[in-house]
């Protein structure tokens, strides 16, 4: 194959590549290695320590799973928290939502903010410019939960896989600080990875989420830039169940992946999940 | 990166990488060039001309998923046809339904067959030994069904992808002889590639299908060894509708990936590609 081309390994075995039609930034910060480039295939691209996180093509798949299933589970989101997530993907779809009156986001990389603002504005559209409804804090998600009790609605945990600096978004006395700063109805969501090259971890964070909530689920998407193209979310729920909204109460804004029937049929898991997550 | 690994250009500017144990077949047929080998990530893969058809790890997803859903939206399936799917899993699970009395394998290169039977018994053990519920025929399937009237209760298109040997197999001409070669309650799927890669096929196939058949849908499933790890399979159905079956009526038994509900919810489309078959 002729070109330039960027290959990621996605797992031991395993790689995933893209021809890429010009690097436009590459930078070294205290916690990671960061680059951004343009391809045919997946437009602008996004990639951490080698790891792809997100790209225009697919963007929307995973932003939008990630916030607004919690966010249409709970009846009225006040105060919702992203941490990770630096490329302003989430905050872009928490703010859609009427009812939010504050979309906090804890980064602990001002790198990676900064480098989406420049070259995904798309993305990092929520970030550009001043709204009293975002709170942008570079800081350390796992300090910043430790310090809130009973303050939060929802609580996003929109991570890098569980090596570096991800590695204790992963933890349970994490899971633990988060379920003490969620209010009395509050919901807890986070990325949790490949059924098919995960599974451990899988199995692993539901478990830690079921001793924490009395409503712990699994949902997934299809994200064809992450490992195996299937990603599953793990939500904690201390009142609210996913699978049991009104969705004639889903308020309507454009989505381009996420619709009320997606939402109830994302929790339908093929039996081999179900499999992983039976203690 | 060290060893040996086999690479597949999925689509222009787009590869997926695997590293390889052991290469055990590499043949030239008429139709095409096959290779088997060994890789630690997905265990055995059968490849055609450089692209992976199947592997061991995930093979149960396509396999269940391009047959179950047909034969449990039909209420009476005695007379099944596969095109195709020359490793023969489409058929082991065929022939799971007490109800089938027929199920016939139309392939057109029988080094596929052979090279399967050797190399990946598990998922051709259908074909291993005579079996008086499975016929096996060497044959342009064009032709086949060319020659059919009236005939099958469900037919399955278990095509390669629409170049090469198969690109006749997506044609519209191709469609009207499966519809007529069909009883007159009966049943097409075939699989129609990913819904971010092959957006433009997807289109034609839904609307060529919708223009035969009076129900017509597409529905997807998780395949990670596939261009971005969603494929899509595009059903037509002269009477019977795929997401009206009464679940308590089907036939339980063990699967890895299929029940009743993912049969219901594989049906719900993300958004976009809702939009993709909007005329």
């Amino acid at each position: 194959m002729k070109g330039i081309w960027f290959t990621e390994l996605q797992t031991k075995g395993l790689t995933i590549g893209c021809e890429v039609k010009k690097v436009l930034h590459r930078e070294k910060t205290p916690f990671q290695e960061i680059e951004v480039f343009d391809t045919d295939i997946w437009g602008r691209v996004l990639v951490l320590d080698n790891a792809i996180q997100t790209t225009t093509k697919d963007e929307f798949v995973y932003h939008e799973m990630i916030t607004h299933v919690a966010l249409n589970t709970h009846p009225n989101p006040q105060k919702v928290l992203v941490i990770g997530g630096g490329d302003g993907g989430a905050i872009r779809e928490i703010i859609k939502h009427e009812t939010v009156e504050k979309a906090t986001h804890v980064e602990i990389d001002k790198g990676v903010i900064e480098a989406a603002k420049k070259y995904l504005p798309e993305i990092a559209v929520a970030l550009l410019e001043a709204n009293p409804k975002v709170e942008v804090l570079i800081e350390d998600g796992i300090k910043h939960i430790k310090e809130k009790e009973n303050y939060y609605d929802v609580i996003i945990v929109d991570s890098t896989d569980p090596v570096g600096p991800a590695e204790g978004l992963f933890a349970k006395d994490f899971y633990a600080a988060i379920h003490k700063a969620l209010k009395e109805d509050g919901i807890f969501v986070a990325q949790t990875e490949s059924p098919f090259y995960n599974q451990d971890l899988i199995s692993k964070v539901y478990r830690d989420i079921s001793s924490l909530y009395p409503i712990a689920k699994i949902y997934g998407a299809f994200v064809p830039t992450y490992p195996g193209g299937y990603w599953t979310f793990t939500m904690g729920s201390k009142v609210y169940d996913p699978e049991k909204i009104d969705t004639s109460k889903i308020q309507a804004f454009e989505t381009k992946y996420y619709t009320p029937e997606v939402h109830k049929a994302s929790f339908v898991l093929p039996k081999f999940v179900q499999e992983l997550i039976k203690k």
